[in-house]
């Protein structure tokens, strides 16, 4: 192995991270399909598509070539959005050893499985560890270097505990928690929690209101989340509570901006578009909501959520709804 | 009984909830010590001191006359500073009815007690129900009628229904919940999280940053709101956790702009100039340094501040420490 690690996506997420390890002292490669991108970058010393601003140091390598890429590093990162992963997994299949570590920094689950990704990723690549890195680390916040703090997970804890040394540092502080399940369904439906706040926001409602929507997504996320096995505790934590507040409060996330814009009277694939960008909430909202059907769990804000992108119902009406519809005792 | 209720105190919360009484009908009393700025609401119809610019209902009477107010009224609201709720019993207990309902919108603790304001009313007025309201409830959003959901409390809940039925509109929801210790703790803590969240902001740290700091104040609150008898779900409601949010996220917390000022390097007395009302978070800080000693609870953010507060330590070295004191697993 020549390189340590391999950032497979050349987003803001994996630029950024690849910025914090390549300044530890890691040899990093970032890979993209993109060649206009990865000249850019090699050219330039910065990605200035996802994180503008902020130089690369140069034991950072890009590469268009994937299989060089990913046979010589040890740690393979999937940061690339949730629909595309299981065909990368399928990629690279045939490149793998079955020491290298797999590590997924996604936050969504397969809309057409309603699998968490980890999962999808041991389907394709059952010989491979996988370790899955989440909570509240906006992008171009980890790459300015103001202090984050994310948990890693994964089935094997000591392979977790590896990746934590890995990627630790005292600006990015990295915990371990072994409830991969809680970890992995609060990063998916957290998103459709922002895109629901956004629209709040878009409508021009306040912060009350928005308190108030966040206050029932936690409990929303944590009610699906134990049903699918994660453990309570998890929802009140980094990956559970914390990644909420900066999804639904910053203006980072592209969930929420997506949501301000529908809430402004734009249709959820205007709203895609002008973001420029995935915006996973849509996508784990459609995923959800079968879910949720199926398991017979009562989740009110993603079911109104679908009702306004997948069913053309009147944003104002259906916020008016969620904030009206409960009983009169809180508990 | 001429007039339905009245607020004792004309700031912005009290200003702002006798809007929207007075706009379902409701007779209401608008008392405050301040001459000036009681004669200003009758002439002009309006609160220019807390609640510019939006106009006062006719059946709002603003007065100075503490005696006929009180007098008037079937429900007191307290809408005051926690430091002055008990001379204000002291005051109005000679006027008093043993029907009239105490209602206390404040959010803090006796300081050299670190008693709840609701225990403070009851020993200064035995004979009175007493209700809390609280909850996410910015007044300049409640005044502008943005839709925004509280809790009422009380130690006999039918007088916490009967109050739920005075408030509620279709966009001033209030809900029951009859854990009031739980209510008032969240109340009166947020505001020392709200503090060290807005230092976090004034040092130019991110929103991943304050997100990890929230996360770690909902558990501190919860820790200290347990042993001081509230439930543990009251933590994660309306009063807990989604007063934390708005009061850490929104520019209206006078809590947050003082940290903030506190932030990029203003002792906390030139702070609290600056915002020009009472900032709560400052001396729930040193209550519940004295309680938390006292009761041998950890409270880290709460040390942190005081630290801060009151012993000159350098915010940043602090945010810093508390960013990275935990060990390694997140549980």
């Amino acid at each position: 192995m020549n390189k340590d690690i391999c950032f497979l996506g050349a987003g803001s997420f994996g630029t950024a991270l690849s910025i914090i390890l390549a300044e530890k002292g890691k040899r990093v490669i970032l890979w993209d399909r993109n060649h206009d991108l990865i000249n850019s970058i090699n050219s330039t010393r910065e990605n200035k598509k996802y994180v503008k601003g902020v130089r690369l140091p140069q034991s950072i390598e890009a590469s268009f070539d994937l299989k060089n890429t990913v046979q010589n590093c040890m740690y393979i990162v999937l940061a690339i959005p949730s629909h595309v992963i299981r065909d990368m997994c399928k990629n690279i299949r045939y490149y793998l050893r079955n020491d290298q570590i797999i590590i997924s920094i996604a936050k969504g689950i397969e809309e057409e499985t309603g699998k968490r990704l980890s999962e999808v990723i041991k389907e394709e690549l059952p010989e491979n560890e996988v370790v899955v890195i989440s909570g509240p680390s906006h992008a171009e916040e980890v790459a300015n270097k103001l202090p984050t703090t994310v948990v890693v997970s994964s089935e094997n804890m000591d392979i977790a505990r590896n990746v934590q040394d890995v990627f630790m540092t005292d600006k990015f502080r990295v915990y371990t928690n072994s409830d991969i399940r809680g970890i992995e369904i609060g990063g998916a439906v957290k998103n459709i929690i922002a895109l629901a706040a956004g629209i709040s926001d878009g409508i021009g409602y306040g912060d009350n209101t928005k308190a108030a929507l966040m206050t029932r997504g936690i409990s929303e996320i944590s009610r699906i989340g134990v049903k699918l096995g994660g453990k309570k505790e998890t929802f009140s934590g980094l990956t559970g509570i914390g990644d909420l507040i900066v999804t639904c409060t910053s203006m980072h996330s592209r969930n929420r901006r997506a949501g301000i814009l529908i809430g402004k009277g734009k249709s959820a694939k205007e709203a895609v578009e002008e973001v420029g960008m995935v915006v996973e909430g849509i996508k784990a909202c459609r995923a959800f909501y079968k879910l949720k059907n199926k398991l017979n769990v009562q989740m009110p804000i993603t079911d109104s959520l679908y009702k306004v992108l997948f069913e053309k119902k009147d944003a104002k009406q259906v916020v008016y709804e969620l904030m009206t519809r409960d009983k009169k005792d809180e508990n």
